[in-house]
């Protein structure tokens, strides 16, 4: 008889070890359990259906069971698998169409029950209509049937990080007066002030109201229970659609019930083949930490990339093979209107509370030839260790280059570059794509000074 | 008596080397020789005025002579230095409008007297009117006073390479029929085949026509010495313009006859503080060579970043101060319409003429994710030595992002990476910017299996 792999959770992780896994070994039984309706699609591409970028939510599914069965990769929606009992090598699942439930044996299990986006102290989602997260493609479609249905005229959104933002210029697009409620004293809490604060700018200057450094005390419905206002320690915002963005938590409960370790961040703890202490029980995705270069420790940035890297890995080692995860350096990008603000490594304040003695750099280049039409501001900090000139991290702002850019400055991290090197590098030049200076090296050599 | 810099050529590596021994050394008396009419100026952008997208050549300079002057360096235009008295430390300067000519002592003195254009054999520029070469501010002047007057309809430029494919794109802008005549059987011969041929493709589809693997024969005029067609091998082209675009060679008569050793490829070998073999005398820019640092030698190209590069360390050197040169990777980008073509490293052909055993890989991937819209393909070719699985080189194919993704793989060169190093990059990811796996991560990937 062959061996069973379950996967639990069919997200970007879970399919990825699961594809991985039946490319290891075609003999291998493999079985994916999802709770929602949906497997394998584009999380990050939810702001923009509910904006109307994209106009149909199949678009954001890159493969349908039928697609895995295909395969030989069997996909169950709507099961949600409610207990791991390791020791007998086994799991149980409940259907949640019908309410049955029973247990699977297993070989091999791999975790990757995701995140789950945290919420309001002692608010539930379901108390009052209007409000909603983004998570699942479900969120996505009853966002986007209620401005359709409920035509509403303000949004405020809770959070101000990237799923946040990126929301409140798919709100504004729709013609909502969109409020951004946030609790640090600046949007995007991983970037640095100086840097968030030409993120804020640009939605300052797009209309989008901001209220930072502030935090949310009620909300406030209407007789029918409808959402109307967000009471916060700074004032009142009329909202009729309200959007809590605040982060997302590792779902750990079912493996943490099961005896699986979890790390110093809360999520699931791993070895670099993404294996748990559990024997043959695999994590990989926004349930499991990531191992930190630049830290040397398990950190919890939850992002796709990573996901499908890590659950690649984790598919490998399930399916008999070998591969190791090495980590991750803190690369995210987000996009808010024309403007992408990217990091990579250690922001400076995160240096600095890690001991790290720092001297950052920040510069304001153009992304084109002077004379070339159509360029735009570019910045780019640099935060490089005093002494040894080792490059810590980047942050740049600015438009589509910023992203491959700041690609650049974590292929450095990986190889532990000074800013010295970084100012030698053999960088491209034509007159549209970058001054001859590239952004970047005017940024190291800046540094240098 | 303070100590004097004498730098002989204005562009890209004159100015850079000019400005940094003034920051270097605020006492040196610095002198720049210009042949032209202008300094400091983006070389680059001429198929741009060309075109009309810059509409006024004086936006394509830097700095200008008086801009200079406030910083303490003398600039000297339409002055030739006409000879190079190494034993005396002094060079013969000839004014160029009036004729007079005499010596002028230096302590130090840079060498950057650029690139010429190379021509057609028993040719001579002014020979027939209509026939251009693009190097010189003036050069670019002349082509577009030319079309504004001649109204050409139609044009022919000889030669595949950077200028030859972008200049074609500002004549097509401009109403002209364009024919590209090629010695190589493909366009862009620094690139592999299959690579190139994407380009063509595009110039193709834009009706630029093209004859590869095609020699000139000789160009026809008429009664009034005015160009009208083109002989090649293949074929009669009418021409009422004709672009030179034939590469560059260095222009090292001067420095040979002073006794300046030459490297391999017949420009200035330079040690890495970019001195030559004379005392005191250095070289940077189009007239010298680089180290490669791939192939462990002088290679000959000439590009503006590598100029400013070089330029810069040779000021340092010579205002007092220590830099050195690091090398180049072979890093170049073009656009062609709306499409970029990139390469750094090796190409494949390249790197088996060098004696690698080498794994080409070639994807084709999309630049955003496949939802969202406005995307479009990204092709990656990775050249990977076998068995070591060491990076060599790259070659992109794309629309924006192309030349900032060519700069990862820059990167990856310098720290001589292996594809899986490559593979395991935390690449940054948002829709707009690149599918969750970015297309080099595909290319890493496909080249590992």
């Amino acid at each position: 008889m062959s061996e069973r792999l379950i996967v639990i959770g069919g997200c970007a992780a879970g399919m990825s070890a699961a594809s991985k896994a039946r490319r290891m070994n075609p003999d291998l039984d493999i079985v994916v359990y999802e709770k929602t309706g949906f497997v394998s699609y584009g999380e990050c591409g939810l702001p923009y259906y509910v904006s109307g970028l994209v106009d149909d939510y199949n678009k954001l599914i890159v493969r349908t069971p039928e697609q895995f069965a295909e395969r030989g990769i069997e996909v169950h929606l709507h099961y949600e698998v409610s207990e791991i009992e390791a020791k007998n090598r086994r799991v149980r699942v409940t259907n949640l169409d019908d309410g049955e439930s029973w247990y699977e044996n297993y070989d091999k299990l791999v975790i990757t029950t995701g995140g789950r986006p945290a919420l309001l102290p002692g608010f539930s989602l379901g108390d009052l209509s209007g409000v909603f997260v983004m998570r699942a493609v479900e969120d996505g479609i009853a966002i986007r049937e209620f401005i359709q249905r409920e035509r509403p005229r303000c949004a405020v959104i809770v959070g101000a990080g990237y799923i946040g933002l990126e929301t409140a210029e798919s709100f504004h697009v729709l013609g909502l007066e969109t409020t951004v409620i946030g609790r640090p004293p600046q949007v995007l809490k991983l970037f640095d002030p100086d840097v968030a604060k030409l993120v804020q700018e640009k939605l300052e200057r797009k209309g989008i109201g901001l209220s930072l450094d502030d935090e949310v005390k009620a909300l406030e419905s209407d007789a029918q229970a409808r959402v109307r206002r967000v009471i916060s320690s700074k004032g009142t915002f009329e909202a009729d659609l309200v959007l809590l963005a605040l982060g997302v938590r590792p779902n750990v409960a079912l493996a943490k019930e099961a005896g699986v370790a979890l790390g110093e961040t809360g999520a699931i703890a791993t070895d670099t083949q993404m294996r748990t202490n559990l024997p043959d029980v695999f994590a990989a995705g926004d349930c499991a930490e990531a191992y930190h270069r630049l830290t040397g420790r398990g950190a919890y940035i939850p992002l796709g990339t990573t996901a499908n890297k890590q659950g690649r890995v984790a598919g490998t080692n399930a399916g008999g093979g070998h591969a190791e995860f090495s980590g991750v350096v803190g690369t995210a990008i987000t996009k808010v209107f024309d403007l992408y603000a990217a990091l990579t490594g250690l922001a400076e304040k995160e240096a600095r509370a890690l001991g790290y003695a720092v001297k950052p750099t920040t510069i304001k280049a153009s992304s084109r030839a002077h004379y070339y039409p159509g360029g735009g501001p570019m910045h780019v900090k640099l935060v490089v260790e005093e002494g040894s000139g080792r490059l810590l991290g980047g942050q740049i702002v600015g438009g589509e280059g910023a992203g491959p850019r700041i690609d650049v400055l974590a292929t450095a991290l990986h190889k532990e570059m000074t800013v010295e090197e970084l100012s030698r590098l053999d960088l491209a030049y034509v007159p549209p794509m970058a001054p001859v200076w590239d952004p970047l090296l005017v940024a190291a050599n800046v540094a240098l000074k």
